[in-house]
């Protein structure tokens, strides 16, 4: 059993679960100022790669995750969170972002259906 | 809505859940050669980062796991692996990998019953 450690970008990956339904909804990171924060708030807060910056999940959307709790892993360098999600998940439009399959040939299927139109929750702003 | 992409290091993250239960089980890590494998044998084939090589699960315990489908995120940049397992999928001999709640304080504390006994089922060889 290991505590957590970051990697060497300073980041742990954080598997985010529906804990009601046990859908798995997301695989984002999270620093160390993100978990203060989700902890301090129970309000899941993310650091965004791409944007280089702190990220309450659900700021633009409204759709924000509460987190029942964290767990860690036995290695101590992944997160999975329990939460209830405000909303959907994903900026696409969907409850999770894992709604596609990914087939053998390497294409893929959609097969969840989509619970809004993202034009509407984000307007024209870049998708995070 | 992005196709599969591997990291700068040829790896794409990927979470396995149990499909029956929806247990999330453990965060592990793919290339090209563990994805062709899984999708080839419909057993969970990983890449080991800590030892450098192609990772059969289950290949030491016999606690494999069977692929019964593959998703992607939006961003095409992780997995999620609906599995079948035949038995615990933590070395430490726990179902889940996550079976400690991570506290404020940074403790943790063990939430699940183990198992089975890893000393019996590894013996003295090192964990992977």
């Amino acid at each position: 059993m290991k505590e957590l450690q970051l990697d060497d970008q300073g980041l742990v990956p954080v598997v985010v679960q529906e804990a009601e339904t046990g859908t798995v909804l997301l695989l984002a990171y999270m620093n160390r100022e993100a978990l203060e924060a989700t902890q301090r708030t129970s309000k899941l807060y993310l650091w965004s790669r791409s944007r280089g910056e702190l990220w309450l999940k659900g700021e633009v959307s409204g759709h924000y995750q509460h987190v029942e709790e964290l767990r860690l892993n036995c290695e101590g360098n992944s997160l999975l969170a329990l939460v209830r999600s405000q909303g959907p998940a994903c900026h696409d439009g969907y409850d999770t972002c894992f709604y596609r399959q990914l087939n053998e040939t390497g294409a893929t299927t959609v097969v969840e259906r989509r619970a809004f139109d993202p034009g509407h929750v984000y307007g024209s702003r870049d998708n995070p």
